[in-house]
């Protein structure tokens, strides 16, 4: 399932960056604690609330919102009797954007000895460090690296 | 330079999670276009003006709250005459995040046919898939992750 197909009419702050559209499909704040808590077994209405704190009017209108894009699926749980949120093939690809801010949030947000959440594998151990490599990967930085536009 | 150190005042939506406090000090919309186009070269507020598209006022609040939150620093042009924003150690870094945001947004943003901007090495190459693995090297997903709260 890819979004574009969903968000023909959306008005993009630009259009040509792709960067730009994904903040357009999920850059706030809200959108994207929902989508960490759908990663995290939430999946009702009040799941969400709970976990997140929101109000409930921003959280009907974000969650509405997050369908329409692409990034969650309504389903009816097995028990027949109330609406669940589940991450589409799209939702689920933002795991790598959830786990860079992660990785920047411990690196930047917490001063030393203040206590986090830490996300590990099967195993139990934090995963590897994401970093930027080009195509034969060599690490990459903002240095390193340009924007090209279209025509250049 | 540790934005932690900066905010010593903030109100954190979730104080213990390393994705929220990363979207209290960057998450929204506005915020991650300045960082890209300060990535991008842009440095005075009409560079950013002109990039983003933002109304002037929006501008100026989300640059003073880039100041405060330790991502960008205000530095006095050679020429002296005038204030530009340079991204600090913690800004420069997150451009995994950028880099994350880029790539879902070219995978699931973008229609086959539609152009957009690439991101390329010194080479002119696009760079490698982000791709989140273990400490070992082993690709992760959703699935195979779990987040681990303290005292647990």
């Amino acid at each position: 399932m890819n979004p574009a197909r969903h968000v023909g009419n959306m008005t993009w702050t630009d259009s040509t960056c792709p960067v730009a559209r994904t903040l357009d499909l999920v850059g706030d704040r809200w959108s994207l604690l929902i989508v960490r808590d759908a990663m995290d077994h939430a999946r009702s209405f009040t799941d969400f609330q709970q976990r997140t704190g929101v109000a409930r009017n921003i959280l009907t209108d974000r969650l509405r919102r997050l369908v329409e894009h692409g990034i969650l699926e309504r389903e009816t749980a097995i028990s027949g009797r109330r609406q669940v949120y589940v991450l589409t093939e799209a939702g689920r690809d933002l795991f790598t954007i959830i786990v860079a801010m992660r990785q920047w949030g411990e690196r930047h947000a917490f001063a030393d000895d203040e206590a986090h959440s830490t996300l590990v594998d099967e195993s139990g151990s934090p995963l590897g460090r994401l970093r930027p490599t080009n195509a034969n990967g060599r690490r990459v930085d903002v240095d390193s690296t340009e924007v090209i536009r279209d025509g250049e």
